[in-house]
């Protein structure tokens, strides 16, 4: 039954992962039993616990992750972009094409903060503020710079995360509209939502 | 035990859905026991079911009576508004309004869809399009109108919703924003989103 771990450890683990993401997303985190999670991955219940201390420790490795995947990768989308304009293009197109790739893993780390622990939570809450405050300050600082109008950049900035994170619910990689023509409505919707002009503005990725 | 019923039994079964909420809200409703609502309620779990037959039946109610309320009531604010334009500030105002007061009904009839049983779920899913298809048609007119940019307006109705539904997320009646400032930014993010300009429309409610 040990088997399984030793070399194969970081793939179990990772399968571990990728099953606990499954079923917190079909059943909620609650819901999740420990037994039911070994069973997906071929595990006897008891072996679980040499990847992860507790149901608690698993959630929170997810959606930690979920988030310091998205904090390193908003970084390098928005790499040597000065114009806030041209600022907030690209954190609304990266946004939406990571939210189009990734939707189990976000649906989780939005929907079951509720099930996080005090402590777990309140990391997590501060890396979404980190996340949060990128925004913010492309649109302060396009206000500053009277390139927009923002004049409570805090609330457009939620208003702006949510739209472009809604379309979790419902893109299907299969539907009539392209990736980069959902990507362009979006922006648009985005720019023209805070009175930017769209400026000729591409970046590869 | 049965003294609950007869002439309080209304009121029960409002306590009932009230208390199902806030366990659903709190829980997730895979994870929520008929034994933990009956002690909520301070009924017998047997007792339950001069109520409602199932636990599924419970969770559909719910869904279905917040859909049935949110369908009347944007019929109401829309009711005598024909300019595109002015209605999509109507339509915005209403949505934001709506959800800035029941936040946990909404929050469970957005993530217990994956708890229907499949009739139920189409039923839902039905209404859901209804009242998306109140903003499509607006969006649909104002563009045949040339009042307002909107391309694909299942796509951008589908932005809008996620937009202005995002606010239960954080809303707090305490917070530093009044209701009429919250509603007069988010209507401006969605008229300049698509382009239209904010008119003197104001309506009562």
């Amino acid at each position: 039954m040990a088997r399984t771990v030793g070399s194969s450890g970081p793939k179990t683990a990772e399968a571990i992962r990728a099953a606990g993401i499954r079923l917190i997303y079909e059943h909620g985190f609650e819901a999740m039993s420990l037994r039911q999670l070994a069973a997906e991955v071929g595990l006897q219940p008891g072996s679980l616990y040499k990847y992860f201390d507790t149901k608690q420790d698993l959630l929170f490795d997810i959606v930690r992750e979920h988030l310091e995947d998205l904090l390193a990768k908003i970084a390098d989308a928005l790499d040597g972009i000065v114009d806030p304009v041209a600022r907030l293009a690209a954190f609304a197109a990266f946004h939406l094409r990571y939210h189009m790739t990734l939707k189990s893993n976000v649906y989780i780390a939005n929907m079951e903060l509720r099930s996080l622990e005090p402590d777990n939570r309140a990391i997590i809450v501060a890396m979404r503020k980190r996340y949060e405050a990128i925004l913010i300050d492309i649109l302060r600082e396009g206000q500053a710079a009277g390139a927009l109008h923002a004049a409570e950049p805090r609330v457009a900035a939620f208003a702006i995360l949510a739209m472009l994170t809604g379309i979790c619910n419902w893109y299907r990689a299969d539907g009539p509209m392209t990736q980069d023509e959902l990507v362009t409505l979006h922006v648009d919707l985005v720019l023209g939502g805070v009175g930017a002009k769209r400026q000729a503005v591409h970046k590869a990725g």
